[in-house]
Parts: C-alpha cells; sequence; structure tokens
C-alpha cells in the first residue's frame, strides 16, 4: 500500500540535458568521472527521512495537507513500519546511496524510557532489512532532542539534569545504531541549545554541560569503535531567539574551548549559514580554513523570508561557488550531501517529492561540473596565487620570520617609505570569469 | 576661534529628574554611590574624537552640513589643533572622565611614513598638554588601519606586506602614544579586515597574518610595561562584505586560535552587537561566559536600517538589560562607556552635540540604577538560581561526576523511567519584573 | 472543570506601582480619567481565542506543550463548549471589557459545508449566552480563512473559485455573527491571501478577486445593517512568501484602485510592522495620514527573529511612540487593543496567560499615561509646528496658490538667490525630551 | 587627456560564448532578433554619470581610491568637462545606445541660483554636441536633490519652502534640458524624501507637498511638449530611516492619491527591491499588474548587507526571473536597463570600468535569450493559465457576475456542498522547467 505509492515511477536515470523527460536526470550521471572521482562518490547524495517522510504538509499556520499513505495506517507501529518501507523504496528509485533519520522518524511513538528504546531498535532492525533490501546506506544518524515537550527548555542545556539524561539515554542509543548500520557519521543538531530570554538563562551553566556532553558523546563513539565522523550543526536561530551552535565559527569557538577541535566537525546547512548573515560558501570556507569541515545539508533559503524555508537547491550560480569550496576543501571524505529541504505546502503529490529531489541533484551536479571547469581552467586560483605573492617576497618574509617584532616591522616600512602600490582586486571580472563556465 | 564654539555653554551638572533644564543631567550624579562605588567610576563615560570632532555630516549620499569651526582653518595642522583643542573643551564641559582617538582623527594628514610619524608625535604632545589643562583622561587609542586607500583590502589582512608593514608602523606609534598618555587601554577594529568577495580571498593566508599582528601587538605591550588592556572591537559587515571579527564569539575563537584569550578583551559595540543578529546584553554576557569581556561603544542602530546608524543611546529600557550583564560581569576594570555615536546629520548646531551625549549619558546613569536595584532586590537572580537548582542534587553531580560516561548518563534516565517534570519558564512574568523597576 | 482553571486567581485589579502583588495592575486604572476619557474607553481591551485558548504551544520543531483541560475533553463538541467557557471566564477575571475569535477558535470541527454552518451557529448561540453571563463584549470576529488545507493556495485569490465560495461562505456567517453578537468591527487578515512563487501565480487574476470579494464584503455589511468597521490587517510575509497586504500603504492602494478607501480600515499589529520594515509607529502615523487608522493588534516581535513572534508588548518605550499616534488620530472608535499575543512555549501555566496579559495592559497604560503627558506640555508639537512654519508664509503660500505652476515655483528661488537658512532637526533633544516622561 | 584614459580600449564587440577575451561581450549581440525585436532595442542599456564618472571611490569609512584624470583637473569647469567627455567616449567603446545623469554629476559647482544655472546650461550644450559626436542618446535625465546640505531634511518634502522653491528650478531647468537633449524619460528619485524620526516629521503636510511637486512636473511635462516618461523611483530607506517611495505599491497609493496613475511610471532598481522585502521580479511583475512599470535601475545588492550596494548584475539566473516579467509587461517603451552600479572600491583600473558593465550587459543579455526561451517553450504559460481555469467555468462565472452578492456565492458553496478538490502548486517542478533553458 505505501510502497505503491512510488509503484507508478521508475528508477530515475540519467537522459542527457537535451532529455524533456521531467522525471530523469539531465546533470547527474552517477558514473560520469570528474577530477578523477565518479559523480557519485563526489556528491554522495542522501534523502532525510524528516521532511519527506515525517512532514504532513503543516505550517504554524495550517493542517497537513499532504495524504500520504503511510501516515494513514491503523496504529503507530503499522504507520513507522509503512513509513520506512516507503522511505527506502523512495531512495532507491532515485537511485542515489545514502538517507539519513533521527530516532524519532522512524520509531513508533513511546513515552517512557523502555518502550521507546525497543520501540526504536525495532526500528533498527527493519532498517537494517530494508537497508539491504534496497541496497542502500546510511550517511548519518541523530537523536531528536527537541520536538518532545520534555525538551522545551533544551536537551543538553535543559535547567533539569533529568532531562540531559533522557538525551544522553538518546544519544548513546542513536549513535551505537548509526554504528550498527554503518552510517558514515552521527551529527548533532541543538535543536533547543539556546534560550529564549537571557532573563531566566545561565550561559555558563548551559554551555559547561553542553560541552560536557559532546566530550562524552566522542568518548563512546571511540569505545565503540565507531569510525564516522561527530557532526555539529550550527544554526543561528529557530526555534529559539539564540541558538549556541550560530555559525561555524561559533561551533569552533566551542570545540576549543572543550579540546575537542579535532573530533567534532561541522555538519553545514546552507539555509542556516544565510540566517546566521553569511554565504553559503563562507561557511565552507571557514570550515576548511579551521580544519573541520564535514558534511553539507543541502536546502536554499529563501532571501525575503528570516525564517528556515527548507527549499530544495535551485541555484546552479549559487552552489557553483559552494563547490569550489568544498573541492577546495579535498571534498567529503565521510560527508555528503543531504537534502535536508521539504517541497512546498501545495506540492501535494507523489511527483512532487521526485521533482523537488531531482531538481536539487542536478542542480548539485551541475554545479560540481562548473566548478570542476573553473578549477581545471586554472585562471581563479593563479589570480589568488599572484594576489598574495607579496608574502612570498622579502618583505613578507622579513614578517613571517620568527623573530620579527612589532617594531621590527614598522621599521620596514619606515625604512621603505613610500606609499604600497594599489592594485585592483578584480572582482567584477572575477565574477564575468566565474560566469562563463 | 574653535575654542569659543562651546563658550556659551556652561559645564553640565546634575540637577535631577525633575529639572527641565535642557542642558543637565537628570539621572548621571557622579558623585552618587550605587552599589558601592561612584557613578563616574562606574561609568567612566567616554567622548570620541571622530564622529564628534572629524566628522563633518556627510554620508554617501551628501555632503557635510555642519560648519565647525575648527574645520574651517587656514591648513591642516590648524585644524588639527583647533580640533583638539575644541575636544578637550567639550569633555570638560560634559564633565566626563575621558576621551578616545584615531590616530589620524587627532594630526594633520601627511602621506610619506617620516612626516605622518612627526605629525602624530606632535599632536600627541599636545594632548597630553590638554589632558592636564582640562583635567581629562585617555580611555583608550587606536591606529585608523581603514580610511586611507592603500588599507582598501585590509591592513593585517591585505594581500600586500607593504601594507601590512604600514599598519604595524601606525599600531607600534599609537600603542606607544596611549601608553604615555596614561591610556587605560588600546582598542584594535578591523575596520577592513574582512572580504568583499571570497573569489579573490584566501581566508587561510589573512587570518595567519592577522593573528600574527596581534600576537606582535600583545608581546610589544608588554616590553614597553603598557598594563591596559588590549581591546578588539568585533563587527559583522560594513565596510566590506564579511569582517573577520564578526561576534564576540568569532573572536573567541580567533584567539584561542592563537593562544591570546587571555591576552585580549573585547570592545563590545551594541550596534555592531544587533547587525550580527544578537542583543546587545548577548553580546555581554556572552563575552563573560568566556571571561573577555572589556569595554563598551555606547550607541544604538536602528532596527529598520541594516547599516550602521551609530546613535546615541536613548533607551533605559534596552540599557539596563545590558546593564544587568556589566554588572554580572563585575563592572569595568580598564573599560568605559565610550560615545562612538554620532548628532544626525540634520543635527548640526553646537547644542545638539550637547544633547546627544546628556541624553546618552542620562540614559545610561538611568539604567544603572535601574539595574542595580534589579539586582539588589534580588528576585531575578533567586529564580535562575532555583531554575538550575538540580545541578545541585543527586542526578546533576552523578552527571558532573568525573567518572561518568554516556552510558552511566544514559542509565540514569533509564533506571529513573520517568517523565521529567516540566517546568514553566516564567517569561512574562520576569519581563514584568523588571518593567517594575 | 475547564472553568476551575481559573479559579484560584482573584480578579485583577488595580494596586498602584508601588504593588508586589504579582497579579495586580500597577498601571491600568480602568476609571481613571485620561485626556477626558477612562483608561478602558481609551484601550479597549480584548483577549484572543486563538493563541491563549486554542493554541497548544506546538511549534514548527515540536508538539504542543500546554497541558490545558479544555484541550483533554471527550469529543470536539465538549472541548469547544469547554474552551468557550474557560476563555470568557479568563476575560472576565482579567476584567478588561472585549474579546476576539475566528469562527474555527470557537466551534467543533466540521468538513462538510452544512455541518461547519450548524456547528458554527451552536458556538454562537452560547457566546451569546456567555456574553451575558460575563458581562463581556466582542471587539471584533473573523473568518479563518488559512489553516485548512483548502485554503493552501488562498482564500479569496485561490485560483480554484469552489474554493472561494467556501471563503465567501464563511465571511458571511461570520460577518453576520459578529453583528448578531454586537461585535464592534470586523476583521480580514489574508492569511494566505498571497504567494509562494510568482512562477506559478498571476498576481492580476488573484488581486482583481481579492477586491471584488471586498467589495462583496462591504456590500453585505451595509445590506445586514452593520456599523461596526472592516478592517484589514497588513502583513508583509508569513505563512506564503509575499502577503498581498503588505503594509498599510499597500492596503491603502489596494483600497483606492477598488474605490473602497472610505469603506475599509486597517488593523495594525505591532510585529507586521516591524517585518515590513516599519516601525509600529509609523504603520499608525501612516494609517492616520491616509484616514484608514481602525484597530491596533497588540504584540511584539523579536527583532534578532524574522518571524512573527507575538509576544506580549513589554516596552514602554516604544508603545509610548504609538501611543502618541493613537492620540494624535483621535483615538479609537471602533477598534481597540486586541491582545494577539501568546506566551512562549515555556510559559505553561495558568498563571502565565496572567503575567502575560498583566504585563502587556500594564505597558500600554503605563504608554498612554506618558504620551498623555507629552501631548499635554505640548513642546513635542510646538517644535513640530514651529518646523513648517514657513508653509503659512509668503513663500508657502505662493507655492500652494492654486495657480502656482513650476515655472512659477522656480521662479521664487531665482528671485531670492539665497541659500535657504540651515536649520537643525533637533533629533537628541527631542528624544531626551521624550525621554523626560 | 581624460579622453585618452579610455584609448587603450577597443570598443567592445559581441565574439559569442566561446571567446576568452575578456573585453568582448558573449552574449550580447546587439543585431540578433529575440522574439521580433533587436536585441539593443529590447534592452536599451545606459551607463549613468554618478557611479562611474562622479564617485570616487569613497565610502563611509574611507577615502577615494579611483586616480580618475578627470578629478584631477585644473579647476572645477575643467574637470567637468573632461568627465563629460570621457564619459561619453566610454559610451561609445561599450557600444551601448544611452547614458543617464543627474544636472549636478555633468557640470561645474555653483552655490548661487544664476551660477548653477548657466553652469548647468553650459553642461546641456556640451551634452548636446558630444551626443552627436558619439552618436549616443539620453535615456533619462534627473535633478539631484539630495546631495547639497540644503536637501539635508527633504526637498519637496522639506519644511522650508525655500528649499522646495530651489528643487522646482532644478526639476524645471533639469526637465527642459532632458526635453531638449532628446531624453526617453523624466526621472524623479526622492533621496531625501522622507523622515529620519517622526518626532519631527509631519507626514500629512510633507506628502501633500510632494504631491504637489509631482503634479507641477507633470504639467509642465504637458506644457513644454515632453514626451517622454515621467518615472518614480521606488526605495524604502537609505539614506532617510524611512523613504516615502517606499516601493512599487507604496508609489502607486501615493500617484492613486493624487490622481497621477495615468500620467507616472516607476523605475524599478533591483537593490531597492530586495531593501524593500521583494524580489526583483515583484517590483516588476506589481508594476505591471498595476499599470505603471516604466525602467529598470539593473544593479544588485548584497542578500549579507543591509544596505545599497549597487553591484553590476551577475546572475542570470535572477536576472531570467525579471526578464520574464518585463516580457510579460510588454517590454520596454520608453525605458531601458540604466547601470545604477558601480566597480567595488578596489576595482581601481579603467578596466575594471569595462569588466563591469560588460558583465552586466552580458548576464542580462542571456537573461533575455533564456526569458524568451521560457515563454516561447510555452510550458509556464500553458500550466499558469490551466491552473486559473476554474474563473472560466460556471462557478467562476457566477462569481464574476454583476449580480452576485457575498449571499449568492456563498450559497454556491452551501449548494455544492463538497470539498474543493486539492490540486499541487508545482513549484518545484517549474523551477526545474526554468533550469532547462
Amino acid at each position: 500500500m505505501s510502497a505503491d505509492y512510488f509503484a507508478p515511477f521508475d528508477t530515475i536515470r540519467f537522459e542527457g540535458p537535451e532529455s524533456t523527460n521531467d522525471l530523469a536526470y539531465r546533470w547527474y550521471d552517477k558514473d560520469r568521472v570528474v577530477m578523477g572521482k565518479r559523480m557519485e562518490e563526489h556528491l554522495r547524495f542522501a534523502v532525510c527521512f524528516w521532511h519527506t517522510f515525517c512532514w504532513p504538509g503543516s505550517d504554524v499556520f495550517g493542517a497537513g495537507t499532504f495524504n500520504r499513505p503511510w501516515h494513514a495506517g491503523p496504529n503507530d507501529a503499522a504507520r513507522a513500519t509503512a513509513k520506512r518501507e516507503a522511505a527506502l523504496a523512495f531512495v532507491e528509485k532515485l537511485d542515489v546511496p545514502f538517507y539519513c533519520f533521527h530516532d524519532v522518524d522512524v520509531m513508533a511513538d513511546a513515552e517512557d524510557a523502555g518502550s521507546f528504546r525497543s520501540s526504536f531498535a525495532e526500528a533498527v532492525d527493519h532498517l537494517e532489512e530494508l537497508q539491504g533490501k534496497h541496497g542502500r546506506q546510511l550517511l548519518w544518524g541523530t537523536a531528536n532532542l527537541f520536538s518532545h515537550p520534555r525538551y522545551m527548555a533544551g536537551a543538553a542545556t535543559n535547567p533539569d539534569p533529568e532531562v540531559y539524561a533522557w538525551a544522553a539515554m538518546q544519544v548513546r542509543d542513536c549513535l551505537e545504531a548509526t554504528h550498527r548500520l554503518g552510517g558514515a557519521n552521527y551529527v548533532l543538531w541543538g535543536g533547543r541549545e539556546g534560550y529564549d530570554t537571557l532573563l531566566n538563562t545561565e550561559i555558563g551553566i548551559e554551555q559547561e554541560n553542553f560541552g560536557r556532553l559532546l566530550s562524552l558523546v566522542v568518548e563512546h563513539k571511540h569505545r565503540i569503535g565507531f569510525k564516522g565522523a561527530i557532526l555539529i550543526e550550527p544554526k543561528p536561530h529557530e526555534p529559539t531567539k539564540h541558538q549556541y551552535d550560530f555559525d561555524t565559527q561559533t561551533v569552533y569557538a566551542f570545540l576549543k574551548r572543550f579540546g575537542l577541535e579535532n573530533e567534532v566537525k561541522v555538519n553545514i546547512e546552507a539555509n542556516h549559514a544565510t540566517l546566521s548573515g553569511h554565504t553559503f560558501e563562507h561557511e565552507i570556507a571557514m570550515a576548511r580554513a579551521l580544519g573541520i569541515f564535514g558534511s553539507i545539508d543541502a536546502n536554499r533559503g529563501d532571501p525575503q523570508n528570516g525564517w528556515d524555508t527548507d527549499q530544495f537547491p535551485n541555484s546552479v550560480e549559487e552552489t557553483t561557488l559552494a563547490m569550489i569550496e568544498i573541492i577546495r576543501a579535498g571534498g567529503f571524505t565521510t560527508g555528503g550531501f543531504n537534502f535536508d529541504a521539504k517541497v512546498r505546502r501545495q506540492s501535494i503529490d507523489a511527483t512532487d517529492l521526485f521533482h523537488g529531489h531531482i531538481g536539487g541533484i542536478d542542480t548539485i551536479a551541475r554545479a560540481l561540473l562548473r566548478a570542476a571547469a573553473i578549477i581545471e581552467d586554472g585562471q581563479l586560483d593563479a589570480f589568488r596565487q599572484e594576489r598574495y605573492a607579496g608574502w612570498r617576497g622579502e618583505t613578507g618574509k622579513a614578517i613571517h620570520a620568527p623573530e620579527a617584532t612589532l617594531a621590527s616591522v614598522a621599521e620596514l616600512a619606515i625604512q621603505a617609505n613610500r606609499a604600497p602600490e594599489p592594485r585592483s582586486g578584480r572582482q567584477e571580472w572575477l565574477e564575468n570569469l566565474v560566469n562563463r563556465f
């Protein structure tokens, strides 16, 4: 029944840019080799459970609009089973390798700790079976520590240690499940780790507790032999007024403070980047510079709307700039492109789920081709190298010399006593150059 | 002539809330003791050179509107001298203890290194004399590393090491001048330390160079025996698209990375806070939590305008929230409230300069009284303490125990196997409580 | 049972600024006469059904946190009855005169047209009885044309005329019910009148249809003899990407286009104002200038969050500026202050509902006192009058003369041939003046 | 000398997408026929004086960085002459048909009315000669009513009628000059028509005066026989806190109020659109729906920066969406694409001026080709038509019938008594469709 939902659709295949088939890839050719790697290995696409299989199409101002068959089962357990089957079937139809989940996405509801754990364990058993059946893999798992009312004041940053312990329970089980399912990463998104008002908040206590949980997670990961990366996903606001994991540099500050900068990386989401006042590519470039680039949540925001709209990426231009930074960062190791994106509330048909993902996948695939062409062309990087050439010259070396002091550097200017030569930054030319590809 | 500009004005005195004199303080009573300290010592007000004495009232869309007599001198040297005299006379008229300057604010223009240094040296001599004459002190000095065309691509982050050396020269001289003038702090605002486009920028190189300069400055400070604090002023955007010192946590990340977190603090500006997506009080609270709270640039932005409007603070409500955090941080040590604020372009008269500063000073003074009353009342802090009381109980201690693991914490939840008790966050009650004072 | 929820609370009474009773008014003294009118008549407070009695404390990222007894009844009809009883009991406890509702807020769910109408009719009967029992009145009614999935693409702007007819049915019934219940106004908020993407939208058709519905509503109002005002509530975004009723001037353009500017007014919401790039007071001032000021939705946004946070007003300073404009507009005739505000998701107790409303009411009452004092003082208005005095002089009259032409006005400048005298705008002095009260 | 500045550059020619010549058009092929019109006629490109020839590369935080030879002449008159020569020479080198100017851009400074007028008159004589020499035309002229200190409180909305008269003088002369030079339009941008604070502002008086000036301008246009369009350029903020011409709908409200909606159109700027909370294409679509679409200022903003960055357009994707709306509006009649864009402050070379314009021109030309292909393909418009098909059916006709009432429309729903059929909005499919071209 639920599985039948996607039965009318064939597996999505590459047909090339000239195809007029709405249900084909025009740019994503998984076996095409780009810069020495197959596209599938470069991009490591994943479909998420929450937006695509759990969300009913509701928003703050209205009820769900989607009539997914797996939402209509006779009881919660049956609905959860149907949802898992539908999800993995869909991922196979898209012919992308990965999926992602929160614990509560894949399981039947349960209130007490014992039932919660057993319900989740059953779900994991089923997922393992479905992974085999459909030939799909897990990009990452994560525990949902924000939807249940118990988390209204945070999980690791909750004033109540009982809530903290619940969170630890979920994280342990989900990390172990991720390990068992062969997940490539484990993600922590601090959904309500932040505050609504400073008036009732002790930032100091909350951040110490948050840091402690992260340390325990890292320690547990090593204990159980999980080889995947631990990832934190930055977000500046929403649902709380202020989220502690504001952006990549804030996360880095946090990691440094707790000595975890070599243990934890970031999962960067495009829409979170723009909500924090940065471009998508900035966040990737900064993560690269700080050595903490991990994975990507591929979606886009709406520049006119001040909340997380989680739309499928459709700008090749913007994604190309992000892709250049990903390539510079060496590409993904354990990470990938997870579609943390949802079809619009009016896009109520099964076919819309395909259009959303196909559009996003093709946008990113095309951006990869453009970015690779730009990098292989070399002019962009050559200009950048030339721009900083002075640092390889005499003055640059004198400044970088270990024995240099403020006074010795100041003396360089006094001795030279001339105006530095102004050089154009060539922004317009560089923008034109990028547009050429 | 220039000095005469303020001659019609008497020294501004405290006359109490009922006064209808526009040129009197209604709340700032410098000798009134609040929480054990005189108001003057609490607030440590400073007037800035740049907005109040250098800026002619121009903006991007129009020419200067102010006809200050010190802008009309026969030559640049005469204008600089008149400006310094006017400035210190004004600070005395306001009866606040401090002023602040950029090197180029106080001196005659000069293009080559030698003339630049001697012009600045003359200015410093004169300032020293004026400090004595008017009985005023220097809160902080700073080098302007952003206005001259040579800095169009940054100072410490410039691709050209010659520019870097110029910056080092200015910083050394200005730090030494600040030391000689008895300045309480030395500030670095990275005006153009950032980028306009990632296409021409190597973040990695730029940040390494920036970190290096900061290390050299710290080392030089100790070498010359300067006891004041070195302060970085965060700002997210403007003039560049992205400024490296985005906000307090970004600065902390930077300091941690270069091992400078115990050597450098932040100078927080209210308008920069809001432009970076934070409240003013957030930035102070975060600096306190990270141990890097230094000083304040007191101004406000316009919530409808996306640039730095640098207006005088006029909200007692908002400033009270900031003041609570300052008191919690232990108040200022070397820092103070510098008015990095400018009268509006239409406020062309000498009296407007007084109204701007008087309004700002009274707003902050009144906020101090309210904040002190709230803290002395104790209900706010008592609620916060009670909210986190669980962490002093059994579960909290078990989580914090050095031997705790993710598994041991998870087991706490499994053993308890009950829903944590939901407790109201009481935001509305807390807001009402604050409004009571 | 539901009614018992508020039994522990006494009716809220005025106790004056010195009271330390959290459940008393400190500024709202309903019988106090301000500028010739009782406070209760000035402010005309209303409590809304939706946020306070319908919303369970859910958000996009999590489930409801409130355990209101009226949400736990055995069936939908019982729950609706209990909700109505609780609501009117609460309004009486607050001792404010009005309440507001959407049709679906007060009734049991129903899918087909017949049951929908009869369910609503029963609810209206009950409300009429409760109004009498509790001595409360209806400030305004409105039809919810956005929550049901049928409205996902709009109501009056839906591409499907069947949906439009449904909307007309709801509006007719709700307008007639409002009339019968003695409502002072009828409101239209175009919750989904807008678009998510221009790609599938014909603005021309949608706006024509929207204008037509409004015309039909106005005609029907006169037909049934409803004397209250018809009000449109502007909002720029959310839930749709772009809402047609963007702000007051956009609504005015719309009204003018369909010849309705003398028939329809605006219901201005503070948070919608700020989301559209304006201050709250701007929207009121503009509505006054255009002759369409109607009523107020009293809430506030969060300046750091880009969505409608609908918080209770707690800034006396901001509300004072709005109140000055309301007084200038002549105060309310049929309008009032409706609390379209919700307690925070963590504020889960009955007492929090009281704190939210008491805080909002006192904030507004205090703002009224300040605004009245400022206006009675007269300096603010005198300055404004003086500033435009030139328009009452010779040059002003010559420009305003009916026979003036561009050439004749140009000649005034040529003849005078002198620089106009610059005059300070005195913004800082005016801000200080306002802070004095 | 100044003319020599561009001597090293050949006239820019179309060389096709494969060209690697940085100084050639890759998409703008002026004689290529698209949808029945030559590209040159479609796009009607214009170069502006102010950003490209007047601005020295300064910003609020720093001095000019450009060393244009025409800024270095011996006196103001010589500099103005050289600037005019350089400008028209540059426009010819770009091989685009039009230029635009403010009065003060093209003339030597002058303080009194007589000298101002004669200086401008001389400039106009020279421009007429240069137009002939270089074979270029004027897209539009405009008077700068915002840069001079006299306009600090507005021009038409100034509290001082003497300033108003000055403005009228400039507008009359500039309108007549535009007429004489064969200009296709006359533009009014209300640079400081707005307010910094409501505290000192009477919106009512200011808007009445503004409306009056516009009426006088329209009357004068007809009097002198000027056949071009009068255009208002909306902008929401900056330099003032609030600008009266906030956006297209606000301008429409204003025009309707003063009965000018058939006389005046809008000149839409992309960056102003986004600052006002709209997309560029929204503003065009809205102007089309209201019948006031006139012309375009082609630039882009920076989504992370809250001020007018005035960058050259470089997004083909975004411009395509705007171009679709322009084509739907019937294309330009008198209007065109004016580059109200400036090279970055670091782009200091003559060649950067070419790169900026070439990039912008190619971006727009390519967008035209894509938009034309999308419209000629027809799927997008077919989907839209089908989406609204119901309005051509029975229910739609019944609603639109002149005799329809709210009651008769409501009865349609009651009679049908069934749930309207939900239909997908297909946003993702439409986005994919657009990306296909």
